[in-house]
């Protein structure tokens, strides 16, 4: 059975390609800046991936979440750090946040769960 | 003539004064608890107030994007670096923050005005 | 087995009659007066449809997009036509539009499957 | 000189009776109902308005808190239950909802010092 | 089979003592904030969620409408005042709050349902 | 003295040469990509600044309204068909939208104005 994270990546992975299909200039425009603006650039793309967790959960997006969770662990923070981010998150964007943080917190998990499986392979 | 930044400095410390005195306690706790997030830990206080830069930009609120570039310029951040934070608040928050951008813009030139005068007396 | 967009139509269907049972004379009004706006007036009905769209997608509201995309396509509008009002949506809202830039992009798929199938019976 | 509040007050009436004047109806009914949700109902007016008053902090609308507020001192709400309220909406909207916050206690005391003014004459 | 209901009861507390475990001292402060806010004070507790319940609804967050639909009918809410407390908030948030309105009428008719069994054994 | 409209034109213009001169790279992209959004397309140029406008007001930045009420007046849309689009957005987006109404109602009064001077001199 898929997990909740296969079925998102798998999900995003299809509806991604069928956008880039559609090829509207303006859209595939945006995706591409929005990819790029988390490269390495005066800030590091590891900071940037952070910045954009904490701006997903304020903005309350599972989604964004979600991914920006995964980019975060690919660039190697801690739990801790992940935590703290989220902390902030939740200070700036109140108890309606609360939701997002379960979310989180929910992927954090899974994403480790799957770091291990990976290790032990 | 008092500036742009004198006036919120002002205003924000006779009004967080005047909400300390009314003494509601939930209030003066979340306040506390606002302060303690932006402190050393998991992650630096300094990483924290880039955060809180990109959820107040992203969340469009022009006197929390002034409160934490006062901050990140305490911290040391340079401008590409703050250029860099708010270029991602911008993908993430689209067209609609562009208005905030033009005020954060300002603030920064704003400070970084006050650094040379203070430096140059 | 329901496809996604019949749940959605028998839900809506189902909680709209809920609510009109109840008969809160407020909700009742505003019900109506939501009607209301879409109806030819100074602009078309068929425009007014695509601001309904652009004004959802902006809010991140995927059941309303699918309202508005059922609409949109009733009223005539072609794929090339939503593309490019949810591009405006996109550049407006920002990435954290994308998901919903996803969903809108499947329901677009979904219903055209649906006018295909209808016109072959 | 006119007070903030006197310049609000003065602005909100010349522009909804410009608005009346252009006589759209969807906005008219609009306006209507609007009004219309603050009258004594199952709940009465007097909770409606602090339930207005909420909804517009976590909204972040100083334009509403104002509105509400001077609604809720007319109502008879005490600066204790006023506070009350402001921090549930503290808590739910978090750290964004402080500027607002300082608004709406500055707001209050401008509301109580006309009071007096009005007592003493 | 669990309900909707009883499922989002049993992820809730999970995932509330999983953050419990983690332990981050802003993160367990800012719940204990959440659940203070909703005590008797200046307002009564059942003012408050009445409040807790409104703000949810205008941020459209389906999950807190839930839970403070539970705290509501724990309160003693009858449903005319529901219903009056939703309808202010469909006026202050407009249409975009209907999905959330529907969800909203489905849970106080599971909640309800769920009263009426309990009474019955 | 300048006007309300001529000071936000020309604060706008100054800020925009400013954000030119930095020069980030994301950033102007950015930009082109918002300006190149409104351009005849698959949707004429005119259709696109009206929804604009209307995901402006939901969003609810003043700032956007007026450009976006100068590109709509400039593009030829009556007061009649700007009023039910302001109309479409109110109801999507509720009472919150009524102060940004009413000045986006002053914004077409100003504009208006302007216009007949233009053409009497």
């Amino acid at each position: 059975m898929a997990s909740r994270l296969d079925e998102f990546r798998s999900y995003r992975t299809t509806m991604n390609n069928r956008i880039a299909e559609i090829d509207h200039l303006g859209v595939r425009r945006f995706f591409n800046l929005d990819s790029a603006a988390y490269k390495d650039g005066a800030l590091s793309g590891k900071t940037k991936e952070l910045i954009g967790l904490a701006a997903s959960m304020v903005l309350r997006c599972n989604e964004c979440v979600d991914y920006h969770l995964i980019q975060c662990l690919d660039a190697g923070y801690t739990d801790e750090e992940l935590m703290d981010a989220l902390n902030v998150a939740l200070i700036v964007g109140g108890s309606i946040v609360i939701p997002h943080m379960r979310h989180a917190v929910e992927t954090i998990d899974l994403l480790r769960a799957e770091q291990k499986k990976t290790r032990l392979t």
